[in-house]
């Protein structure tokens, strides 16, 4: 495991921890943060011994978006066409995209701890995790339309699919703050926690139960529900009945048998 | 109608009452129940007399889910070949599939009386029904990852249409209870009752409320929401225009309109 | 602004205020109402000024729904032949259809206020609009299956992205009553008032905060909460990056860049 | 039938002859083309005695395409913001796709009739309607390539499922001239004539046998072609089984039937 | 293998002939046609032996399509209200539609080879085949315009996908008659043959060609062919990646590597 | 320009020439080629000055396919475990599709030129190419029947989109070679020459036609071609609307209507 700039992982009972670590910019997203955190999910993907990942930040604050600076620079790269401009700029959204892409796409479940601020980009990042915890005075708002722009990585895309579509236009057109408490009851988050403490301990609580499944069983899972978003029911059938064609005949089943009938707890291997 | 072996079916005042009817297996799903469904929700899709089901289970819980005598069973069909294996077990899934289909492409609604146990398979089941309704103790899981697999028959493709993403999602990779009280505040039950004679005579309230419809509204207006979870809100508008072009002719709509001038209760053709 | 027969409607602080204004028909909706809702939306959609609208009704209710006596007329243009019956009222809902879609493809967001009744093609119309508040005793209903038919104007296309496919169904099947704290709960409503007034004070001033916004990024938040309804999560990622690459070349960002800097109220133009 | 300034038409036998009529001008597409061509195509739509189009143009050419001077006008709509004038220009090239999806929309078949030059927004026009009939020497281009544009109003959209996708792609990045022949070998015209009166009159021989079949039935399979353009095989069995829910309690089947029967011309209704 | 009335049906070498046997009434569709080729189509997918099937007309013709005696009866079965008898036809086409669609899901090919009449449900039969043959004059018709009637079945459904849209609307529109030559350059069917026996013997050739490959290499192919003509092509290639998972595990990929190192034929299990 | 294993890569006249270079192996696609394939349209979309691509084989052949070394030692890296196994496959020929990927998404137009034999991968390749032209005596074949597996590299999912789905079919199933000629009869390829020199000849002038237009109207028009693949035609129109709405403000429309106004060559930035 490498160094990185804007992160910090730990990997430790098959639980990748990666941590926002700029807590004094407020774990802003600049651009090491964008590049770096495709790196952190592929070796997640890639390493076995990683089963789930909870994501969180150093400091006070989950994350408060995109680093200002960064939107600053890519002004600079523009030139005098209007057309060759907006292709510029295209391909770096969907560049920026990417960055979140590699959490939504993932083979293991990610799970969000937030605390603090989360504005903005932070909401987009949250939105292409598997699952959301905070604190109860965490502070959430999509803060892209305060800076005269539709929000552009991920947060008019995913979230619709998670809380309700009249709320959702609520807080998108009007920027307006909202905390944990409110989150949790429209969806957003799953559970709300005292203080920072009790939520790290909550979420890898969870993050454990699910390190301790077979991980083909919870890969295939993640697959089938992601799939659901964009896909028809009878389409959905049809794959996971593919999908199982081949997962049924691994050793976890009977492995999972075995620990059941002798009332024992299974050991999977990674 | 005939006897069933993992059923008991009752019809009166227009509602035919399915119940799952091994109590001694906490109605596990053995290979006569996966036959059996199918039959009578065709039987219930060709009697006109049938306007509504209500579907519960006999004795102390709803259902276990999958009897696990019949997934050893299956295990029995493979051969040597893993490509012939994986074609057998996915002919397999996609048969036990078209069980639940039966529920979910029936014309005619179907309620849910769920208390006790509703564990795996069980989930799967009560995801292909209209509406859910439980006793505020029921106990829901979502069993497959337990034993080592991801669940196949329903419940990864029709419960994100009804629950919120990120709980499914903890739901699924976890396999953790959740109570009927939990399953309300998520959507999966539309209501909750004390004990299941109060939960029955609720749900047969709201059977007898449908039955009383015009059966060609209820029908046409079950076909639709159906069809909106897999199509474009334009193609909904198309389809129900062409479906009510035929069906604004019918004369459910004077009765309808006369009993209301009345105010007089409206008897309608079955 | 011309006259209107079956509204009024009104424009001060970039908010324009659309008025249902039958209150002796406790708002039925007439073939006046059908046409002129159009031109309303044409208007505000052509409107620079206009950048929010809000739509209540006058008097005791919001709206009953349909007028029965456009029923009764809509009747009399039927011939003998089936067939030729079944296009002419194919097309006469699609006719229909456009009046309310002509409010959901409008590109400013509208914000419905709901007391009183809101019945049948209230729903419908209420389905369309980007966010619903309601006073506390607010009533709805689904009322299309007391008149014999399935709702035809959009209530079972829209509503089941709106609230859950379990609540959906037992109030499309079962037309019975619920207040505006149910819709709530259900997430129809976004938020309750006590009273009409009350309502009006916190709709307008939810609008007042949307009008301060960049319009262009009020009408790009819209059009990319629109699309998902329909739309994979990779299409609308491609989707705003292609709208984006144009919209970030807006003066907006710079003036909401420069307010932000400046602790100031940034001032956009239409 | 009002007069028109782009468009002269004619109604005999049930066929309306829609010919642009701007031959001093090769039938290029001005203002009023773009908008006449939808009023002409409403009152096709709505014309029970109109059962075919055929569509034309008067002089040397069927039409050059978009006329410059359109081009032009549309520039000096713009002003200073980027963004704006983004908005402005979606909203102009959505107005004029609306003219060609009148005919791509309208119920009944409309069969091009082509000689001399079909060029840019002549391809854009003949994509929109059912079937294409030209000269052998006609000639064809996709011309916006030369005008430093990608094409706008339909031929990207709807040639991709008249010709192959490779020849389409060849065709639209070079832009290159193709004659009739060569349209004919590629799918995009059904046949060939020899000269524009034996084209025009080998049209109406079609048109006149299309005139003489069930309206309904042709109108019903209109809808389902131009429905499977874009939709599922399942879907569209679907679809249609609603559709002839109504249809096939028509009097044209009988009337049909009888005809058979008595070895007779059958006689429809309007 | 029962025997059949209107069909007669033979296996030798790993084919199956499957032979529409009615020639006294040039193999019209009457009731047992409809219900027994459901019965076939499913002994064909469930008998191992069986790897590909030849479908063809017993005396002078492939089929004269539906036999109007059962439409006839049809009518017999409807009611009094218009609405009903809707949902009585839905009922009905959706039931004759599914006997198609056991040829199109078949897992094995299906080859159509067609001589002398294939008209009406003829063209919507070969339309649900996997490939068609024919003699050089061998006449089609898309027939049931002439009845009044847009046909429901599948050739409005799976029709454009096999022939050019712009020839697709001609035919169906027109009714006309075409021959095998002209069914063969516009894609229809694959190749020509002199007269019926040429034909026959040559559809056994590819046939046998076909039997003489991997089954599951066949019927993996067969599935990937007809998932891509309703979905997308990023969809399709994760599903071929998903179905390969276990199928490159399979025997056949080293029983046909082995075969080719040695410059044998391989031979595939069942 | 780095140098490359499998391939060589040329740049002359803003045309990139990429020529498969393992002649003494029938450049047979090995592990390097799998791997270079991305580096090299990486930098061909990332190089302005490049407009155009030709894709070519050196030696006698396109070339014949993956290099059976690479499956080999594909199975080398299986384990014990059928579930783990199927994982492994699955992520490896997602990998394996990304190469192939890299060259559909390119943003500027691919020509393949085509001689001596393309078989297998070849296939999958060239269908991911936006032209394909070749020899009148080149050799194609879908060969992967003929290793027990069912083509998952792309064939199977882009050429049903290039060629009717009858030949389609019996290509796939029986693996048949076919050559130049019977190729472009079917729409597979667009032209055919007579030798290897003339085929480059003409594709070169093709390249050379697309390379003189403007960029930005080539790529737009490329990337609407590519969506209507798998998208509807009224997505299509409003995605058209979106692209234009930025690139119609480019200078590259005043160069080409200047050139025009001229009669002269127009000089478009890269």
């Amino acid at each position: 495991m490498p160094d990185y700039q804007a992160f910090r992982v730990e990997l430790a009972d098959k639980i990748a921890h990666v941590i926002i670590d700029r807590p004094e910019k407020a774990n802003a997203m600049n651009a090491d943060f964008w590049r770096e955190i495709i790196e952190i999910f592929r070796w997640v993907d890639d390493t076995d011994e990683v089963r789930a990942v909870v994501l969180s930040g150093a400091g006070k604050h989950f994350s408060s978006g995109i680093d200002l600076m960064l939107l600053a620079q890519a002004a600079n790269v523009l030139g005098k066409d209007i057309g060759r401009n907006a292709e510029i700029l295209r391909r770096k959204i969907l560049e920026l995209q990417a960055s979140f892409n590699a959490v939504d796409l993932c083979r293991k479940p990610v799970l969000a701890a937030i605390h603090g601020y989360c504005l903005g980009g932070g909401i987009d990042l949250i939105a292409a995790c598997d699952m959301r915890y905070s604190t109860r005075d965490a502070q959430f708002s999509i803060k892209e339309i305060d800076i005269g722009m539709a929000a552009d990585v991920g947060t008019l895309q995913r979230l619709p699919r998670l809380i309700g579509d009249g709320m959702m236009r609520e807080l998108a057109y009007t920027g307006r703050h909202f905390d944990g408490e409110e989150a949790r009851s429209m969806g957003l988050v799953n559970r709300t926690f005292d203080d920072p403490q009790a939520l790290l301990d909550g979420v890898f609580a969870i993050a454990r139960d699910i390190a301790a499944k077979s991980p083909l069983a919870v890969r295939g899972t993640k697959e089938m529900v992601r799939y659901m978003r964009d896909h028809r029911v009878d389409d959905g059938l049809e794959y996971i009945a593919t999908w199982n064609a081949a997962m049924l005949q691994s050793a976890d089943l009977r492995v999972a048998m075995a620990a059941h009938m002798n009332k024992q707890k299974p050991e999977f291997a990674d």
